[in-house]
């Protein structure tokens, strides 16, 4: 079996010659290929650049052994479309000058346009499949409604999202209609990221680990539901992503996606019981790991496999994206320990036998 | 049955006449009172003034219909005696002005002295058990191991504990050396708690939930363990608190403690199986729903005592602390609320009959 396979065939639940391996954020700045780049252009201009932004999506792919590339682009890029600007401010992450908060602010939202709001993000995922058709599987992506709202709420990241809490428990027609217009910008964007190339889409609800169980099945989970009944109606390959998850899996997996991302939080025994059948998981090292001494790194990384028992569905990835200071010593070393040891694992497996 | 004895019996896991409530940052920066102290002192010195900090212990005492008081006090407190000086700097927190991160700044520390260093916490538990012996119980706490590392080698809050994982990575001897240091710190702080007056202590792993559950049982578990056997050699009722905590759960209710303290992200029920049996729990409304409308404050309250189900061994709480600006009449109807709506509760379930 060919590196091309593992992947798509992991997200069906079917057996692979061994275990599948992407890393969240790994085309990025703990890269020296990137760090070069990132010298001469401020980012939002790398994302903008569909040369720039296929370039450093390939680093990764040509730098490691890893079975699946991820389009260079940010989980909010969607939202600027819909008139929430923001930058990206050195040390503290994105910033919206004007976050959004009153009926009137939401109301006043347009529904992006992928073609014209998001055509260079479209570019850059054609171009790097016409570079590595063949080769790895390309993933597009988008934030998922909560995390997008969260954002345009709080106007930045939140340690605990209380004023989009309170927009949700005060105002719950305009956090519907805030939902609403983000799902109707998403759908298009993810369904033309795969006209344009992408194999698979991973929606990426970063923050809404914050909620208790409760609050995301009745503010949450039917937003983003309708999101993935669109993508499985076209049968596109969708991953579910989110942290602090562990009391949420079962509400995630209702709400859809083929393959749940989970995080660190969680032995992946019990977030595929939490999913239920059907459901295959993605996960979960802590990205600190990869920072940690070699040694402690096998450690981690053989639990994490052994947790997953060489079933057929598990694809490896951290539970969060890399960290910067990541050495890329560490993150080639650890795509090869997954292929190693679970192709040993698999053969072992009758079950998984392809 | 009288106020004061619901929560310790809960804590035993006996019934009671309704479901004990009482609320993490009870004594603190949302209630009227409380600022018009704040105004005139600065924050440490309020802690160090065992009248003052026993006058803002009874504040919501006063207040609300609350089944606990908890010493005013803050979870960093005993570092200071250790040699690891800090300062709470307003919108940043606590501030560590040296951080502890190498096996040299380890060796240099000390184990503090409760009477010495600390003794300015226990006059305080003193003043406030002679105020209000006989009419609610007073609880004891200090942050646990993990947690005060953490603090003590970020220098501050932290949004991965990063440098906190690389020095348990990286120096597992020094790292086992600072928890010692740290564990012999607080048993006996705690303990001198309870001999000036609390009757019950809870140990605040506040951050522990950044950890995977294999580093948790690895580098953490052993030393908190140290602590509630300590504990429970002299019959000292105990609460064991963290936040994130699902796939920790089993691993802390080794651990040690009479209650888990849990947060919102995990349902009681839930909470109750990981926990397993003899361990009794306490929580876990979402803090943000204090600043909720009040139809969606009790719904969210109810949807708690159900997912206890007027169970014996339950102690209402938040799952963290009363956040800034939430407002007294908010925690007033809730105390009560979980008082009647218990009482049904209680009543309809053989089980729980007094």
């Amino acid at each position: 079996m060919s590196r091309s396979e593992r992947f798509l065939r992991a997200c069906r639940g079917e057996a692979a010659d061994c275990t599948p391996v992407w890393f969240m954020r790994q085309a990025g700045r703990y890269m020296k290929a990137y760090q070069e780049i990132r010298a001469r252009y401020p980012l939002m201009e790398m994302f903008r650049t569909p040369g720039l932004a296929a370039e450093i999506t390939l680093q990764p792919v040509r730098a490691f052994s890893i079975d699946a590339a991820i389009i260079f682009a940010d989980i909010l890029l969607p939202l600027e479309g819909m008139g929430i600007g923001f930058e990206f401010v050195e040390s503290r992450g994105p910033v919206i000058a004007r976050p959004v908060r009153s009926a009137a602010d939401i109301e006043a939202l347009r529904v992006a346009d992928p073609e014209e709001d998001l055509g260079y993000v479209l570019e850059a995922v054609r171009n790097v499949r016409a570079e590595i058709d063949g080769k790895v599987p390309l993933i597009g992506f988008a934030g998922a409604p909560f995390t997008l709202a969260g954002y345009a709420i709080e106007g930045g990241g939140s340690p605990n999202h209380l004023l989009t809490k309170r927009v949700m428990y005060e105002q719950p027609e305009a956090w519907d209609l805030l939902m609403d217009k983000i799902v109707r910008t998403l759908v298009p964007f993810l369904k033309a990221q795969v006209r344009a190339g992408a194999q698979a889409v991973q929606l990426f609800d970063s923050w809404v680990g914050c909620l208790d169980p409760s609050d995301y099945a009745r503010y949450v989970a039917p937003h983003t539901r309708r999101i993935f009944r669109e993508l499985r109606a076209e049968a596109i390959v969708s991953i579910h992503f989110g942290t602090g998850t562990a009391g949420l899996l079962p509400f995630m997996a209702e709400a859809g996606g083929d393959v749940l991302g989970v995080d660190w939080r969680l032995p992946l025994g019990e977030a595929w019981r939490k999913a239920g059948p059907g459901v295959h998981i993605q996960g979960n090292l802590d990205p600190a790991a990869l920072l940690a001494p070699r040694e402690v790194l096998v450690r981690k990384a053989v639990e994490v496999l052994d947790s997953a028992a060489g079933r057929p569905g598990h694809i490896f990835n951290l539970g969060h994206g890399i960290l910067p200071g990541t050495p890329e010593d560490s993150v080639r070393a650890l795509a090869d320990l997954v292929h190693e040891r679970s192709a040993g694992l698999s053969r072992t497996q009758p079950s998984a036998a392809t």
